[in-house]
C-alpha cells in the first residue's frame, strides 16, 4: 500500500522517489535488439520513437521542428515564442545565447529574454512558420498556453497544425476566476477543436484524471524539471518526483480506460531525463512517450546551439527558468558550432558513453536486455528502488 | 501514525523532515493569482504578505525596519543591537562587512562582533531609533532577549513599539535558576505588558504549546538555521529539521485553539528559508508567517548591503553564528554596493529565475496554482515527501 | 520480509541496498589473521584469493594474466579483444592510453577503440597468446561474448584453455530472436564444452538461478558497475544495486544447490569495487569471489598502466563506458609508469592507508576481526544497514 | 521494535544510524548553563568535563597529557608510541608533520611513520615519559595493545600509571589463536592489574557487554572513524554509525548493571566527534564520555601542531589511517604555529563559530537548553532522527 508519512503531528504526506531512485530489473530471457520497436502512435500520428521536444525556442526553430519528424520523433513548436514574435528570431536567439555565454549570472539573459517576449505576436509571422513545418510534410504540432488557445487554436488550424499542444508549467480542467476575466475550460477547447489535443503539465493522479476527461489525446506528466535550469520548485516549491509521478499517471489513465470503456490517453513524461537510461526508466513507470529538452540542445540543429531556457524562463513577471549552456566547451571566435547531429542524438551511431547520444538506440537495447520487443509490454517491466 | 524508530537497543527517536523533503502537489482547479489574497494579520496589525524579517543588526537599522512596513511586510529592530550601544552604528556595521569580505575565515568579523557587543546599551540611543520607526507610520515591532524583557520593555513601549518579539536562540515558557538570579517566567513577561507579544524560537510541540499558554499572540518556529550562517546545530547538536517542527507547531496551535475554545496564536516559522518555494513550503506545512534572514540581506537597504549574521553570531562566549557574504560578487572598490531594492525582493517584478527575489509573488502563484486563495485554506494542501 | 515499496499508484519495486550502505559488524572472539584462509576452490582450480581480474584490454595482457595467478589471483583473458585482433596490440593500448591522459572528454579514447575493435578476430594471434598463457603453467581463463562462444570455444580449449568465461554486459540462461539469427541456449554452450564455464553477468535472483541451471560451474553478479568508468546505469537505465544482487545470488544458489541435492555455483561479484572493504562486504553479502577491475589499473602490470576502460567501452554502436584515468598524477614525458606491482595491490606490504592496496591483507584482517577463519564462514557475519 | 531490513532474499540486516542523522530535541524548561556540571567520575578519578584524548603520537606528547589534566581533561599517553621509542621524538613528529605537509599524497607521511615504529620499545624511555606525567600530579592514563598489555602493564603501573586503556582498532573479550600464540583474554589483564582498566574499541552490543564483564571501568565504543582520517571502514568494510553503536552500548551497559546488581561501566564514545555539537550528540545516546582526537590536533600542545594520524596510521602492514592536516592554513616558513590554546579549543572563549573550539562550553549550554543540570540525566534527552 502507498507509503503515507507523518511529517509532523496530524500532517501527512505520500512518500515518492525519483527516476533516478528506480532502476530497471531485467528478468526474462533476453531479446534481439532488432526485434524491438519504438514505435509510438499517438492518435492517427505514428512515429518511429517516443520522444518529443520541449516547444522552448531553444531548440525549437521550424527547421528543427522538421529535423525531429524526419528524424522519426516529434517536434513541438512554441505558438507563443520568437517566431511568433520578430521577423528575425534566429538574431534574437544568437543574442540570447550570447548573453547565456558571457554571463555566469543567468538574470541578463532571463532579462533580455522577458523583453524580446513582450513584443505582440503577428499573426503573420506564426502562420508562415507553422505552414513551412506542415510544408515539409512531417506533423505539425503546436504548444499555445492554457490563457491563448482559443484565440490562436482556429488560426493554427488554418495554418496545418495537426496536433494542438496546450501546456503550461502546470495546467488544470478547470481553471477558476475573480470575475474580470473568462472561466477556462480545457473540455471547452478540446471539444472544440477537430484535431488532437495533447494537455499539461501535471504532477499528480486527480489532475491527470481529470485531464484525461477533457477529452485530450494525451496528457503531459511534469513541468521539465531540470536542476539548475527549470527552477519551478524553487519558486513556487511545487514538484512531485517523476518516478512517481509518472505511475500515478499511469493509474490515472488505467482507471480512466476502464472509466470510458477503452479509451487510451497518452502519457508523456517531462523532466528529470538526463539520458537515455532515464527514457528507459520513464517508459518503465508507465509513460508513453517522453518530452525532452537539454538533451536534444547540444544537436547542431537546435535554435540556441547549446544552450537551453524552458518556455517558462521568459515569464514576464515570474520567470521560473534559467539560460544555461549544456555543453562543457564552446566554439572559439570565428568558429562554428559543433555539436552532434540531432540524427546522432536521436538515433547515433555515437562514441559517447553517457547515454546522451543514440537515446533511442539506448532505450532499445535496454528494452531487448529486458526481454520485451515493444514499448507498452516494457511498462511491466521489474523495478527496483534504492 | 507518527514514525518512531530505535537508533540503537531502546532508544527511539522520532522520524523527522526538512523543508527540502517534501513538496506541495496541487490538485484543485487553478485560481488566478489576481485572487489570491497573502494578508497575514496578527492582533491588531494587518500585513500584504506574511513576511518577518530577522532582527540581526545585518537587515535592521531604523531604515530597513522602515521600508518593510512600507513594502507591507513586518521589520523588527533589535534593541539589544548595535543601534542601542553605538551612536555610530552604520560605520561600525560597514566595517564589520568589511572584515568579512575581506577575510575567508569567519573567526575576525565575529570577534569584532563580539567586540562591538560588550558596549552596554544606551537607553536614549534606543528610544531615538524605536522612535524614528514609530514616526515613520510603520508597525514597530522590537526584539529583546527574555533576560532582558522586563528590564527594556516599559522603555520601549514608551518610545513607541507597537509589538514585542521576546527572542532568543530557543526560549521555554520557564526558566530554571541557579538561585543567584531571579528566575524567569514568559507568562508574567507577556501579562505584564499591553501590547502583543511574540516569542521564540522552539523546536518542538511542547515547547510551543507551553509558549502559547503565555498569552503570546504569536510563536516563532526554528532558531534560523541556515547551512553555512547559523551554526546552533554544530554548537548544540540541538535542532528539529523544520517541515517537522512547523507542522508540529500547527498541531499545539489546534489543540491550544481547542484548549481554550478559540485562541488562535500564529506560528511564524525561522530557519531553511532559501527562496519563495521554501516559504510555500513552510505555509503548507502549518506556518502563518515566516521570518526570513539571508534572502533580505541582498537587498540595497539592508544594513550591511549584502553581508548576513545572525544574532547569535555576537554571542560574548558561544557565538553560533558566521558573518558570511551572501552573494558572489560585490562592487569594486570605489563603487556603491549594488544588490536589488527591497521591494524587488519581496514583490519584484525580476528577472531572477531561482526564487530569492519577488517572494510574495513566487507565493501568491504557488498558492493560486494550487487552488486555493488565501494562506489559511493553503496549510492544508496537500504535500509529498521524498 | 523484503520491503516492497509502491513507487506510484499500483506500482510496486523492491527496496534494494549498495555495498556503500551496508557495514560488516564483528561480534565473536577475534581471531589470528594468520588463521585466516582465504583460500577459493572453482572445479578443480584452487586460488590462495577470491579475486578475478576483469577481462578488458586495459589490463588482461597475457603477461598480466600470467602474474595474476602467479599472485595466486585469477586473471581471464579477453578472447575477443585487441590481443585476438591486433599484431601489435602494445602499441595500440598505449595509443589509448595516450588520447585518455591527453583528453578530457572520453568520446576521443572511445571512437578510437571502436575503431580498433573492427579489425576481425584472427586465430592464430588468439591462439598464440592463449598458448602463452598456458605454457606459464597458471589456471588460463579466456573471456567470450555469448554471441561467440560457439565459434571460438573449441578453439580455445585447442590452444590450451582451462576455465570458459561467457560474459556480457547483461546475460540470459536463453535468448530469443528474430529468427534471422539462430537463438541461443547457454545450457547447449556449456554442456558442449569439458571445462568449467562462468557465466554471466545477471542482477537477479531469477536470472541467476535459470544460469546456475545451465550447468555453469559459476555466475557473476553485476556488470561491473563504477561511477564514471561503466555506465550501462545511465545508458539503459538497468542495475540492481549490489549488496542486493549479491545476496539475491546468493539466495538462487542455495535454493539451486537444494533443487540439485548438493551443486554448488560459484557466485562473483562484478562492481561497486573500490577498496578491500568493499571485497569483504561483497563477500559477507554471500559471494564466493569478486571480479576486479578499477582497483587493479593501478598496477606496474596492467596493460594500460593506470588508465582503465571497461569492455563495453569499445561496443561498436552503443558504448557504456568510458577510457578513464585512475591514479591522480602521472608520469612526466620520457619518465616510466611508477604504479605499484600487482603484488603489492594484492597482497602488499603497503603504505596505503585507503583500502586500495593489500587486498587480501584487508579481507583477511577483515575476516579474523569478525572471528572466522574461512571465507564460506564469513558470509554468515552479521550486517548492518544505514 | 529494532528495524530490520532484508537486504537480498534472507539476508537481514539492522538499520543504524549515524550522530549525524540525529538531533537533540529540547523539551523542558530551560536551566542556567552556570547550574550544569559537566563533571565525569571514573573509578576514583574525577574530571571537570567529560573528554579524552586518543592516545595517537600527533596529540599525545607528554607535555600535552599534562595539559589535558591540568584543564580538568583527561589525557592518554600511547605506551607504544614514538616516545617509547625514540629519544628524541620531537624531531621525529617535526619529520612526519612536514613530510605531510608537503605531500597531497598521504602515503609518504605513512610509510615515515611505518618505519618509525619499527624501532624497538625501550623500557627507560617509555619509563621515563610517564613518570614525568605522573610527577605533574594529573591522572597517569597510558594506552596499550591487547598484544603487549600483559607485557607492558607492570612496567607502567611502577612508573606511575593511575589508569590502565587496553586500546586496538577492534578487540574483543577473549581472542582465538592457532596455537602459534598464547590465547589472550582481557579479563585475566584486567584482573592482574590493581588500576582501573579501561578496553575497546567495541561496535556492537554483545561485544561491549563481553568488555563490561572482564571488570574492566570503561568501554570504548568506535574506532575513530573520521572520514578521510581513519581509514578501517574502507580497509575492512566494519562499522557501525556511531549513534547506534553508542546506544547499543549503553544498553550493555544497563543489562550488565542488572546483571551485577549495580556495577556501572563507563562508555567512552570514539569516533565522528567533529564539534561541541557532536559530543552533545553522543552523551545523549548513552556515553558517559567521548574520545577526541582531530578536534585536538589544532591545539597549540598538540605534538604534531596542527597535524593528525589515528595510532593505526602507523600499522607495519595494514595501514588504516591518513596522516592529515586539519586546518586550511599552516605558518609560513621560519614563523611559529599558531593554532589556539589547549584552554581555548576546551573550554574557550573563542570566537570561532562552527563548535570547534570551547567544547566544554558548547556541551553546558546544549545540557542547560534541553533542561538538565548534569550529563546523566541528559542521557535521556528527547531525540529526533533525519
Amino acid at each position: 500500500m502507498r507509503d503515507v508519512v507523518e511529517i509532523g503531528i496530524g500532517r501527512e504526506a505520500a512518500r515518492t522517489y525519483e527516476l533516478e531512485d528506480i532502476t530497471i530489473v531485467p528478468s526474462r530471457p533476453i531479446c534481439s535488439h532488432r526485434d524491438v520497436s519504438l514505435d509510438w502512435q499517438i492518435d492517427a500520428y505514428r512515429f518511429d520513437m517516443p520522444i518529443v521536444g520541449h516547444p522552448t525556442d531553444a531548440l525549437a526553430s521550424p527547421e528543427f521542428v522538421i529535423e525531429m519528424g524526419k528524424q522519426g520523433a516529434l517536434g513541438v513548436f512554441n505558438g507563443e515564442g520568437l517566431w511568433a514574435r520578430w521577423e528575425n528570431p534566429e538574431e534574437k536567439i544568437a543574442q540570447v545565447r550570447e548573453i547565456a555565454l558571457d554571463n555566469d549570472n543567468p538574470t541578463a539573459a532571463v532579462a533580455f529574454l522577458q523583453e524580446l517576449n513582450k513584443e505582440p505576436i503577428k499573426e503573420e509571422l506564426l502562420t508562415a512558420a507553422v505552414k513551412k513545418i506542415y510544408d515539409s510534410g512531417v506533423v505539425t504540432a503546436v504548444r499555445v498556453s492554457p490563457q491563448r488557445a482559443s484565440e490562436l487554436g482556429p488560426l493554427l488550424v488554418d495554418a496545418g497544425m495537426d496536433m494542438l499542444v496546450v501546456q503550461g508549467t502546470l495546467i488544470s480542467a478547470q481553471y477558476t476566476t475573480d470575475g474580470t476575466e473568462l472561466p477556462l475550460d480545457i473540455k471547452d477547447l478540446v471539444h472544440g477543436t477537430d484535431i488532437p489535443v495533447v494537455v499539461g503539465g501535471c504532477v499528480n493522479y486527480h489532475t491527470a484524471k481529470h485531464l484525461m476527461r477533457t477529452g485530450a489525446a494525451g496528457v503531459i506528466v511534469g513541468y521539465g524539471a531540470t536542476e539548475g535550469i527549470t527552477t519551478t520548485g524553487e519558486v513556487l516549491g511545487i514538484n512531485v518526483p517523476m518516478a512517481t509521478a509518472i505511475a500515478d499517471a499511469a493509474a490515472a489513465r488505467r482507471d480512466y480506460m476502464e472509466e470510458t470503456g477503452g479509451r487510451y490517453v497518452h502519457v508523456i513524461a517531462s523532466g528529470d531525463l538526463n539520458s537515455s537510461g532515464d527514457i528507459a526508466k520513464a517508459i518503465a513507470c508507465g509513460a508513453d512517450a517522453v518530452m525532452a529538452g537539454p538533451m536534444l540542445a547540444q544537436a547542431q540543429e537546435s535554435a540556441a546551439h547549446g544552450v537551453y531556457w524552458p518556455i517558462v524562463a521568459a515569464h514576464p513577471a515570474n520567470p521560473r527558468g534559467a539560460v544555461v549552456p549544456v555543453l562543457d566547451e564552446y566554439e572559439e571566435e570565428g568558429e562554428e558550432y559543433s555539436g552532434p547531429s540531432l540524427e546522432v542524438v536521436l538515433t547515433g551511431p555515437s562514441s559517447e558513453p553517457f547515454g546522451t547520444c543514440d537515446l533511442a538506440g539506448g532505450l532499445r537495447r535496454s528494452v531487448a536486455k529486458c526481454g520485451y520487443t515493444n514499448l507498452k509490454e516494457f511498462q511491466r517491466v521489474q523495478l527496483s528502488v534504492h
